[in-house]
């Protein structure tokens, strides 16, 4: 065997061990018994130690010295294993496998901290948590900036100054728009109780219209919606409101643009490292352009509004038009995941600001609170009013992941960009979508986008798919269209 | 670090690991998605590699070598230790991948040839399994017992020549008791429809009241009923036949007994060698008195009885003793999972004796079909009507487990002597049960049995419950009494 083929069966394993780990946390967040919590901690750490032993193994060093790809594919799996292999021996095993048992703890604190409302109850937690993930950023840092060590975690290359500079032409803009779709009074939501089996079953109708692969997927409930897994067993989760079936839909939509990226890839790549998807960033643009600028569409409101009332019968809206305008509805929240598609990019730029204030060490843990409570208000105008309808509200911080947020913007702005490649490439998507049928649309990002996994760098994956470097223009352009008509 | 903590360190890790393994394999019976299971098959090998490596560490020899126990149960965790890490360096690498490749196409062809009752289609691969398990035999038994070897697996220091005087005396009793039991026309079993949920319903009580912890554990459903995990993750699966609902409860209290022998170990034994069940033998005795000697039991059939006729409504028997016969009816089978108390341990004599005559080299696998047909039908006095009806109805030798099947009569011998223990020791059993209530009982199971876990040797864990050495005697006697007086 080559240098190049030990390397990549050695991978195999490694990645194949990932899918294990990975499909534990599934089962932590689904079906787990909640007295397990204290084993599961120690078994998610031993996997964790078996994963960073693989990663750091001197061996691999020694293959990638070594291994001469064979092909341009070749060429990416040997880049996405050096950059993994750099950073990873770069954590102390001891930092690492600490990280593991603390988050697989912490998260079940914040879980219960967030019933109570007592930010106070996490904070020494949350403390420690920050104290490691600086420690983890100063290992991965070297000199560079801490806080983008963390980011190029999700989004490889990608760094804070850049996305500040994004974030702040957004925002203004963002803050108008906000202003202006919100001058009258506040539209109302759905009324009513929509039966949780209906939504259940419309949610499943619209994850397989939206080509979910459901023999090698599955749906579960679970407190906050995911998408889990890569290649042949992708599995997401949902949740259910009584009286918002919009909640159960959207997430699951929302879930299906992440799955449908991670069962989309070439199957030839499966269990390898550019069998998955390139970065959050790109992950987060198939999620919401299958959830927002498709599913959010006026042409799929006409089909939706249709198959809503076949499903429940009247839900309380005089027709079409108004529906479109409840399913795009601006209100004053508090929540992220409820927000709309224009305020939630305020809602990343607050936690963005935040974590870098954190890591740059001119935030603290114990005023954590009061600075999101202030950000908050002179963002949105009004005061948070329980810790969780604020700093409680994400799980993220509670397991580690600092320098994600920011992804999920990107997401939103890469998405912009697809989806003017995508009404330039498909004219007939307005059609289609009204037909309930947006399986030429995402056909074209599975061709453009999903089948190449990790071949290219996440920004190049965009810029092939759209012709161009992605920018925030078309997102701004879009939303500025969408919602000033909606006012 | 002594050499002791060193290699508990170690142990506890590989604990972990072993039981995500063991979860991973749950997932496969429950709830993973169909098109998932090439992928599967890649992360359960890479899991079981890592297994295997740590297994046979040089480092764990070494610590053996040099570790000195603090106290009794560090003398059994060393004990356990070491009995696991000798016969894994006897296994030659490249046997035992070659026997996990085997079994793992050997299930399949055993599926499809039993779907097609095609014994002879599935010869050539369990001819494959026999040679392989034969060597592994012989590399496991030195100059000893090669079956011996393979039992000691299930059975830790239990041998053929043993079990076969203990079956050898039980065998004539069990016929006669069965001949006389069957001496008129079958009796009916239930008829009608059982509604699903309630049937579900009614099982997940029967687990609180036997002491199942939901909690540290969970009920799915499942292809066949097991028990899966140990310490604070110990989750059981069943099945439903809408026209037979003791297939669901009956399997399922056999299931508590399992779990809840894994979830009533001592807590400070959680994942360390002594904290699991110690040998299958024993296992089997926690789940046969659960199912039998308690809930079969005439008093706890009382219970049963207007339980299920206030969940279902009328069920079709005319009175509580009918319904105790319906209970424990025998009837003219053929499957050993079907079997009633007293034929099952014919069923698995015949197994017993068959597997020790492949390992002696006095049958060969083209021979077996034959080999069972006629001990079929001279303990059951007819003749077996399709494979799937006889020697192709089990799953065992399709994936290498020979040596596993006389613990499951060994468990029933075990459980009688526990059983009459316990009458000793409980004088309101019967009173108990009669109210639904088998909690004095199974917390003399937990007190006596289950708290030790592998702290002794499976044969003083018995003896020192029962106050004397186990015998097939109280089993017999109890059989003889509880089934003389259906006839």
């Amino acid at each position: 065997m080559t240098a190049f083929d030990e390397l990549m069966t050695y991978e195999r394993d490694t990645q194949a061990l990932s899918r294990v780990a990975g499909r534990l946390s599934w089962d932590q967040e689904t079906v787990m018994p909640r007295g397990s919590a204290a084993q599961r901690a120690e078994e998610s750490g031993a996997m964790e130690a078996v994963l960073h032993a693989r990663r750091t193994d001197p061996r691999v060093g020694d293959w990638l010295a070594a291994a001469e790809a064979p092909d341009a594919a070749g060429a990416a799996q040997l880049r996405l294993i050096r950059r993994a292999y750099e950073r990873a021996v770069k954590v102390p095993a001891d930092l690492a496998t600490a990280l593991a048992r603390l988050t697989s703890r912490s998260q079940g604190q914040w879980a219960e901290a967030r019933a109570a409302d007592d930010f106070a109850g996490f904070a020494p937690v949350l403390e420690e948590v920050v104290r490691l993930k600086r420690e983890e950023a100063e290992a991965l840092a070297g000199s560079g900036d801490r806080y983008d060590a963390l980011i190029d975690d999700f989004e490889p290359g990608m760094t804070a100054i850049e996305l500040a500079a994004m974030f702040d032409a957004m925002r203004p803009r963002l803050v108008a728009l906000r202003e202006s779709a919100l001058a009258g009074p506040d539209r109302a939501p759905l009324s009513g109780r929509f039966d949780e089996a209906v939504q259940l079953r419309l949610s499943r109708e619209m994850a397989e219209r939206f080509g979910y692969d459901f023999t090698r997927g599955r749906i579960d409930k679970a407190v906050h919606p995911f998408s889990s897994g890569s290649g042949d067993d992708v599995r997401i989760t949902t949740r259910t409101a009584a009286d918002d079936p919009f909640n159960c839909l959207y997430s699951t939509i929302h879930e299906v643009g992440h799955a449908c990226y991670e069962q989309g890839i070439d199957a030839t790549y499966h269990l390898t490292p550019v069998g998955q998807g390139v970065s959050m960033g790109v992950h987060e643009s198939q999620s919401r352009i299958y959830e927002n600028q498709l599913a959010r569409s006026r042409p799929f409101c006409h089909f939706l509004y249709g198959r809503m009332r076949e499903a429940f019968g009247e839900i309380g809206v005089t027709d079409e038009d108004e529906f479109y305008r409840v399913v795009n509805r601006l209100h004053r929240g508090f929540i992220r995941t409820e927000a709309d598609e224009v305020q939630y990019n305020l809602h990343i730029m607050l936690r963005f600001d935040l974590e870098r204030a954190l890591f740059a060490g001119d935030l603290q843990v114990a005023d954590l609170e009061a600075a999101w409570n202030d950000r908050f208000a002179a963002d949105f105008g009004y005061a948070v009013d329980r810790a969780s309808h604020g700093v409680l509200q994400d799980v993220h911080w509670s397991v580690g992941l600092f320098g994600y947020f920011p992804t999920y913007s990107l997401g939103n702005v890469y998405a912009g960009c697809l989806h003017a490649a995508l009404r330039a490439a498909l004219p007939t998507l307005d059609k289609d979508l009204a037909a309930g049928d947006p399986g030429a649309a995402t056909a074209w990002l599975r061709e453009n986008v999903q089948q190449h996994g990790g071949l290219y760098e996440p920004r190049e994956v965009i810029t092939r798919a759209c012709g161009s470097e992605p920018t925030a223009e078309p997102l701004m352009i879009y939303l500025e269209e969408k919602f000033g008509a909606l006012t």
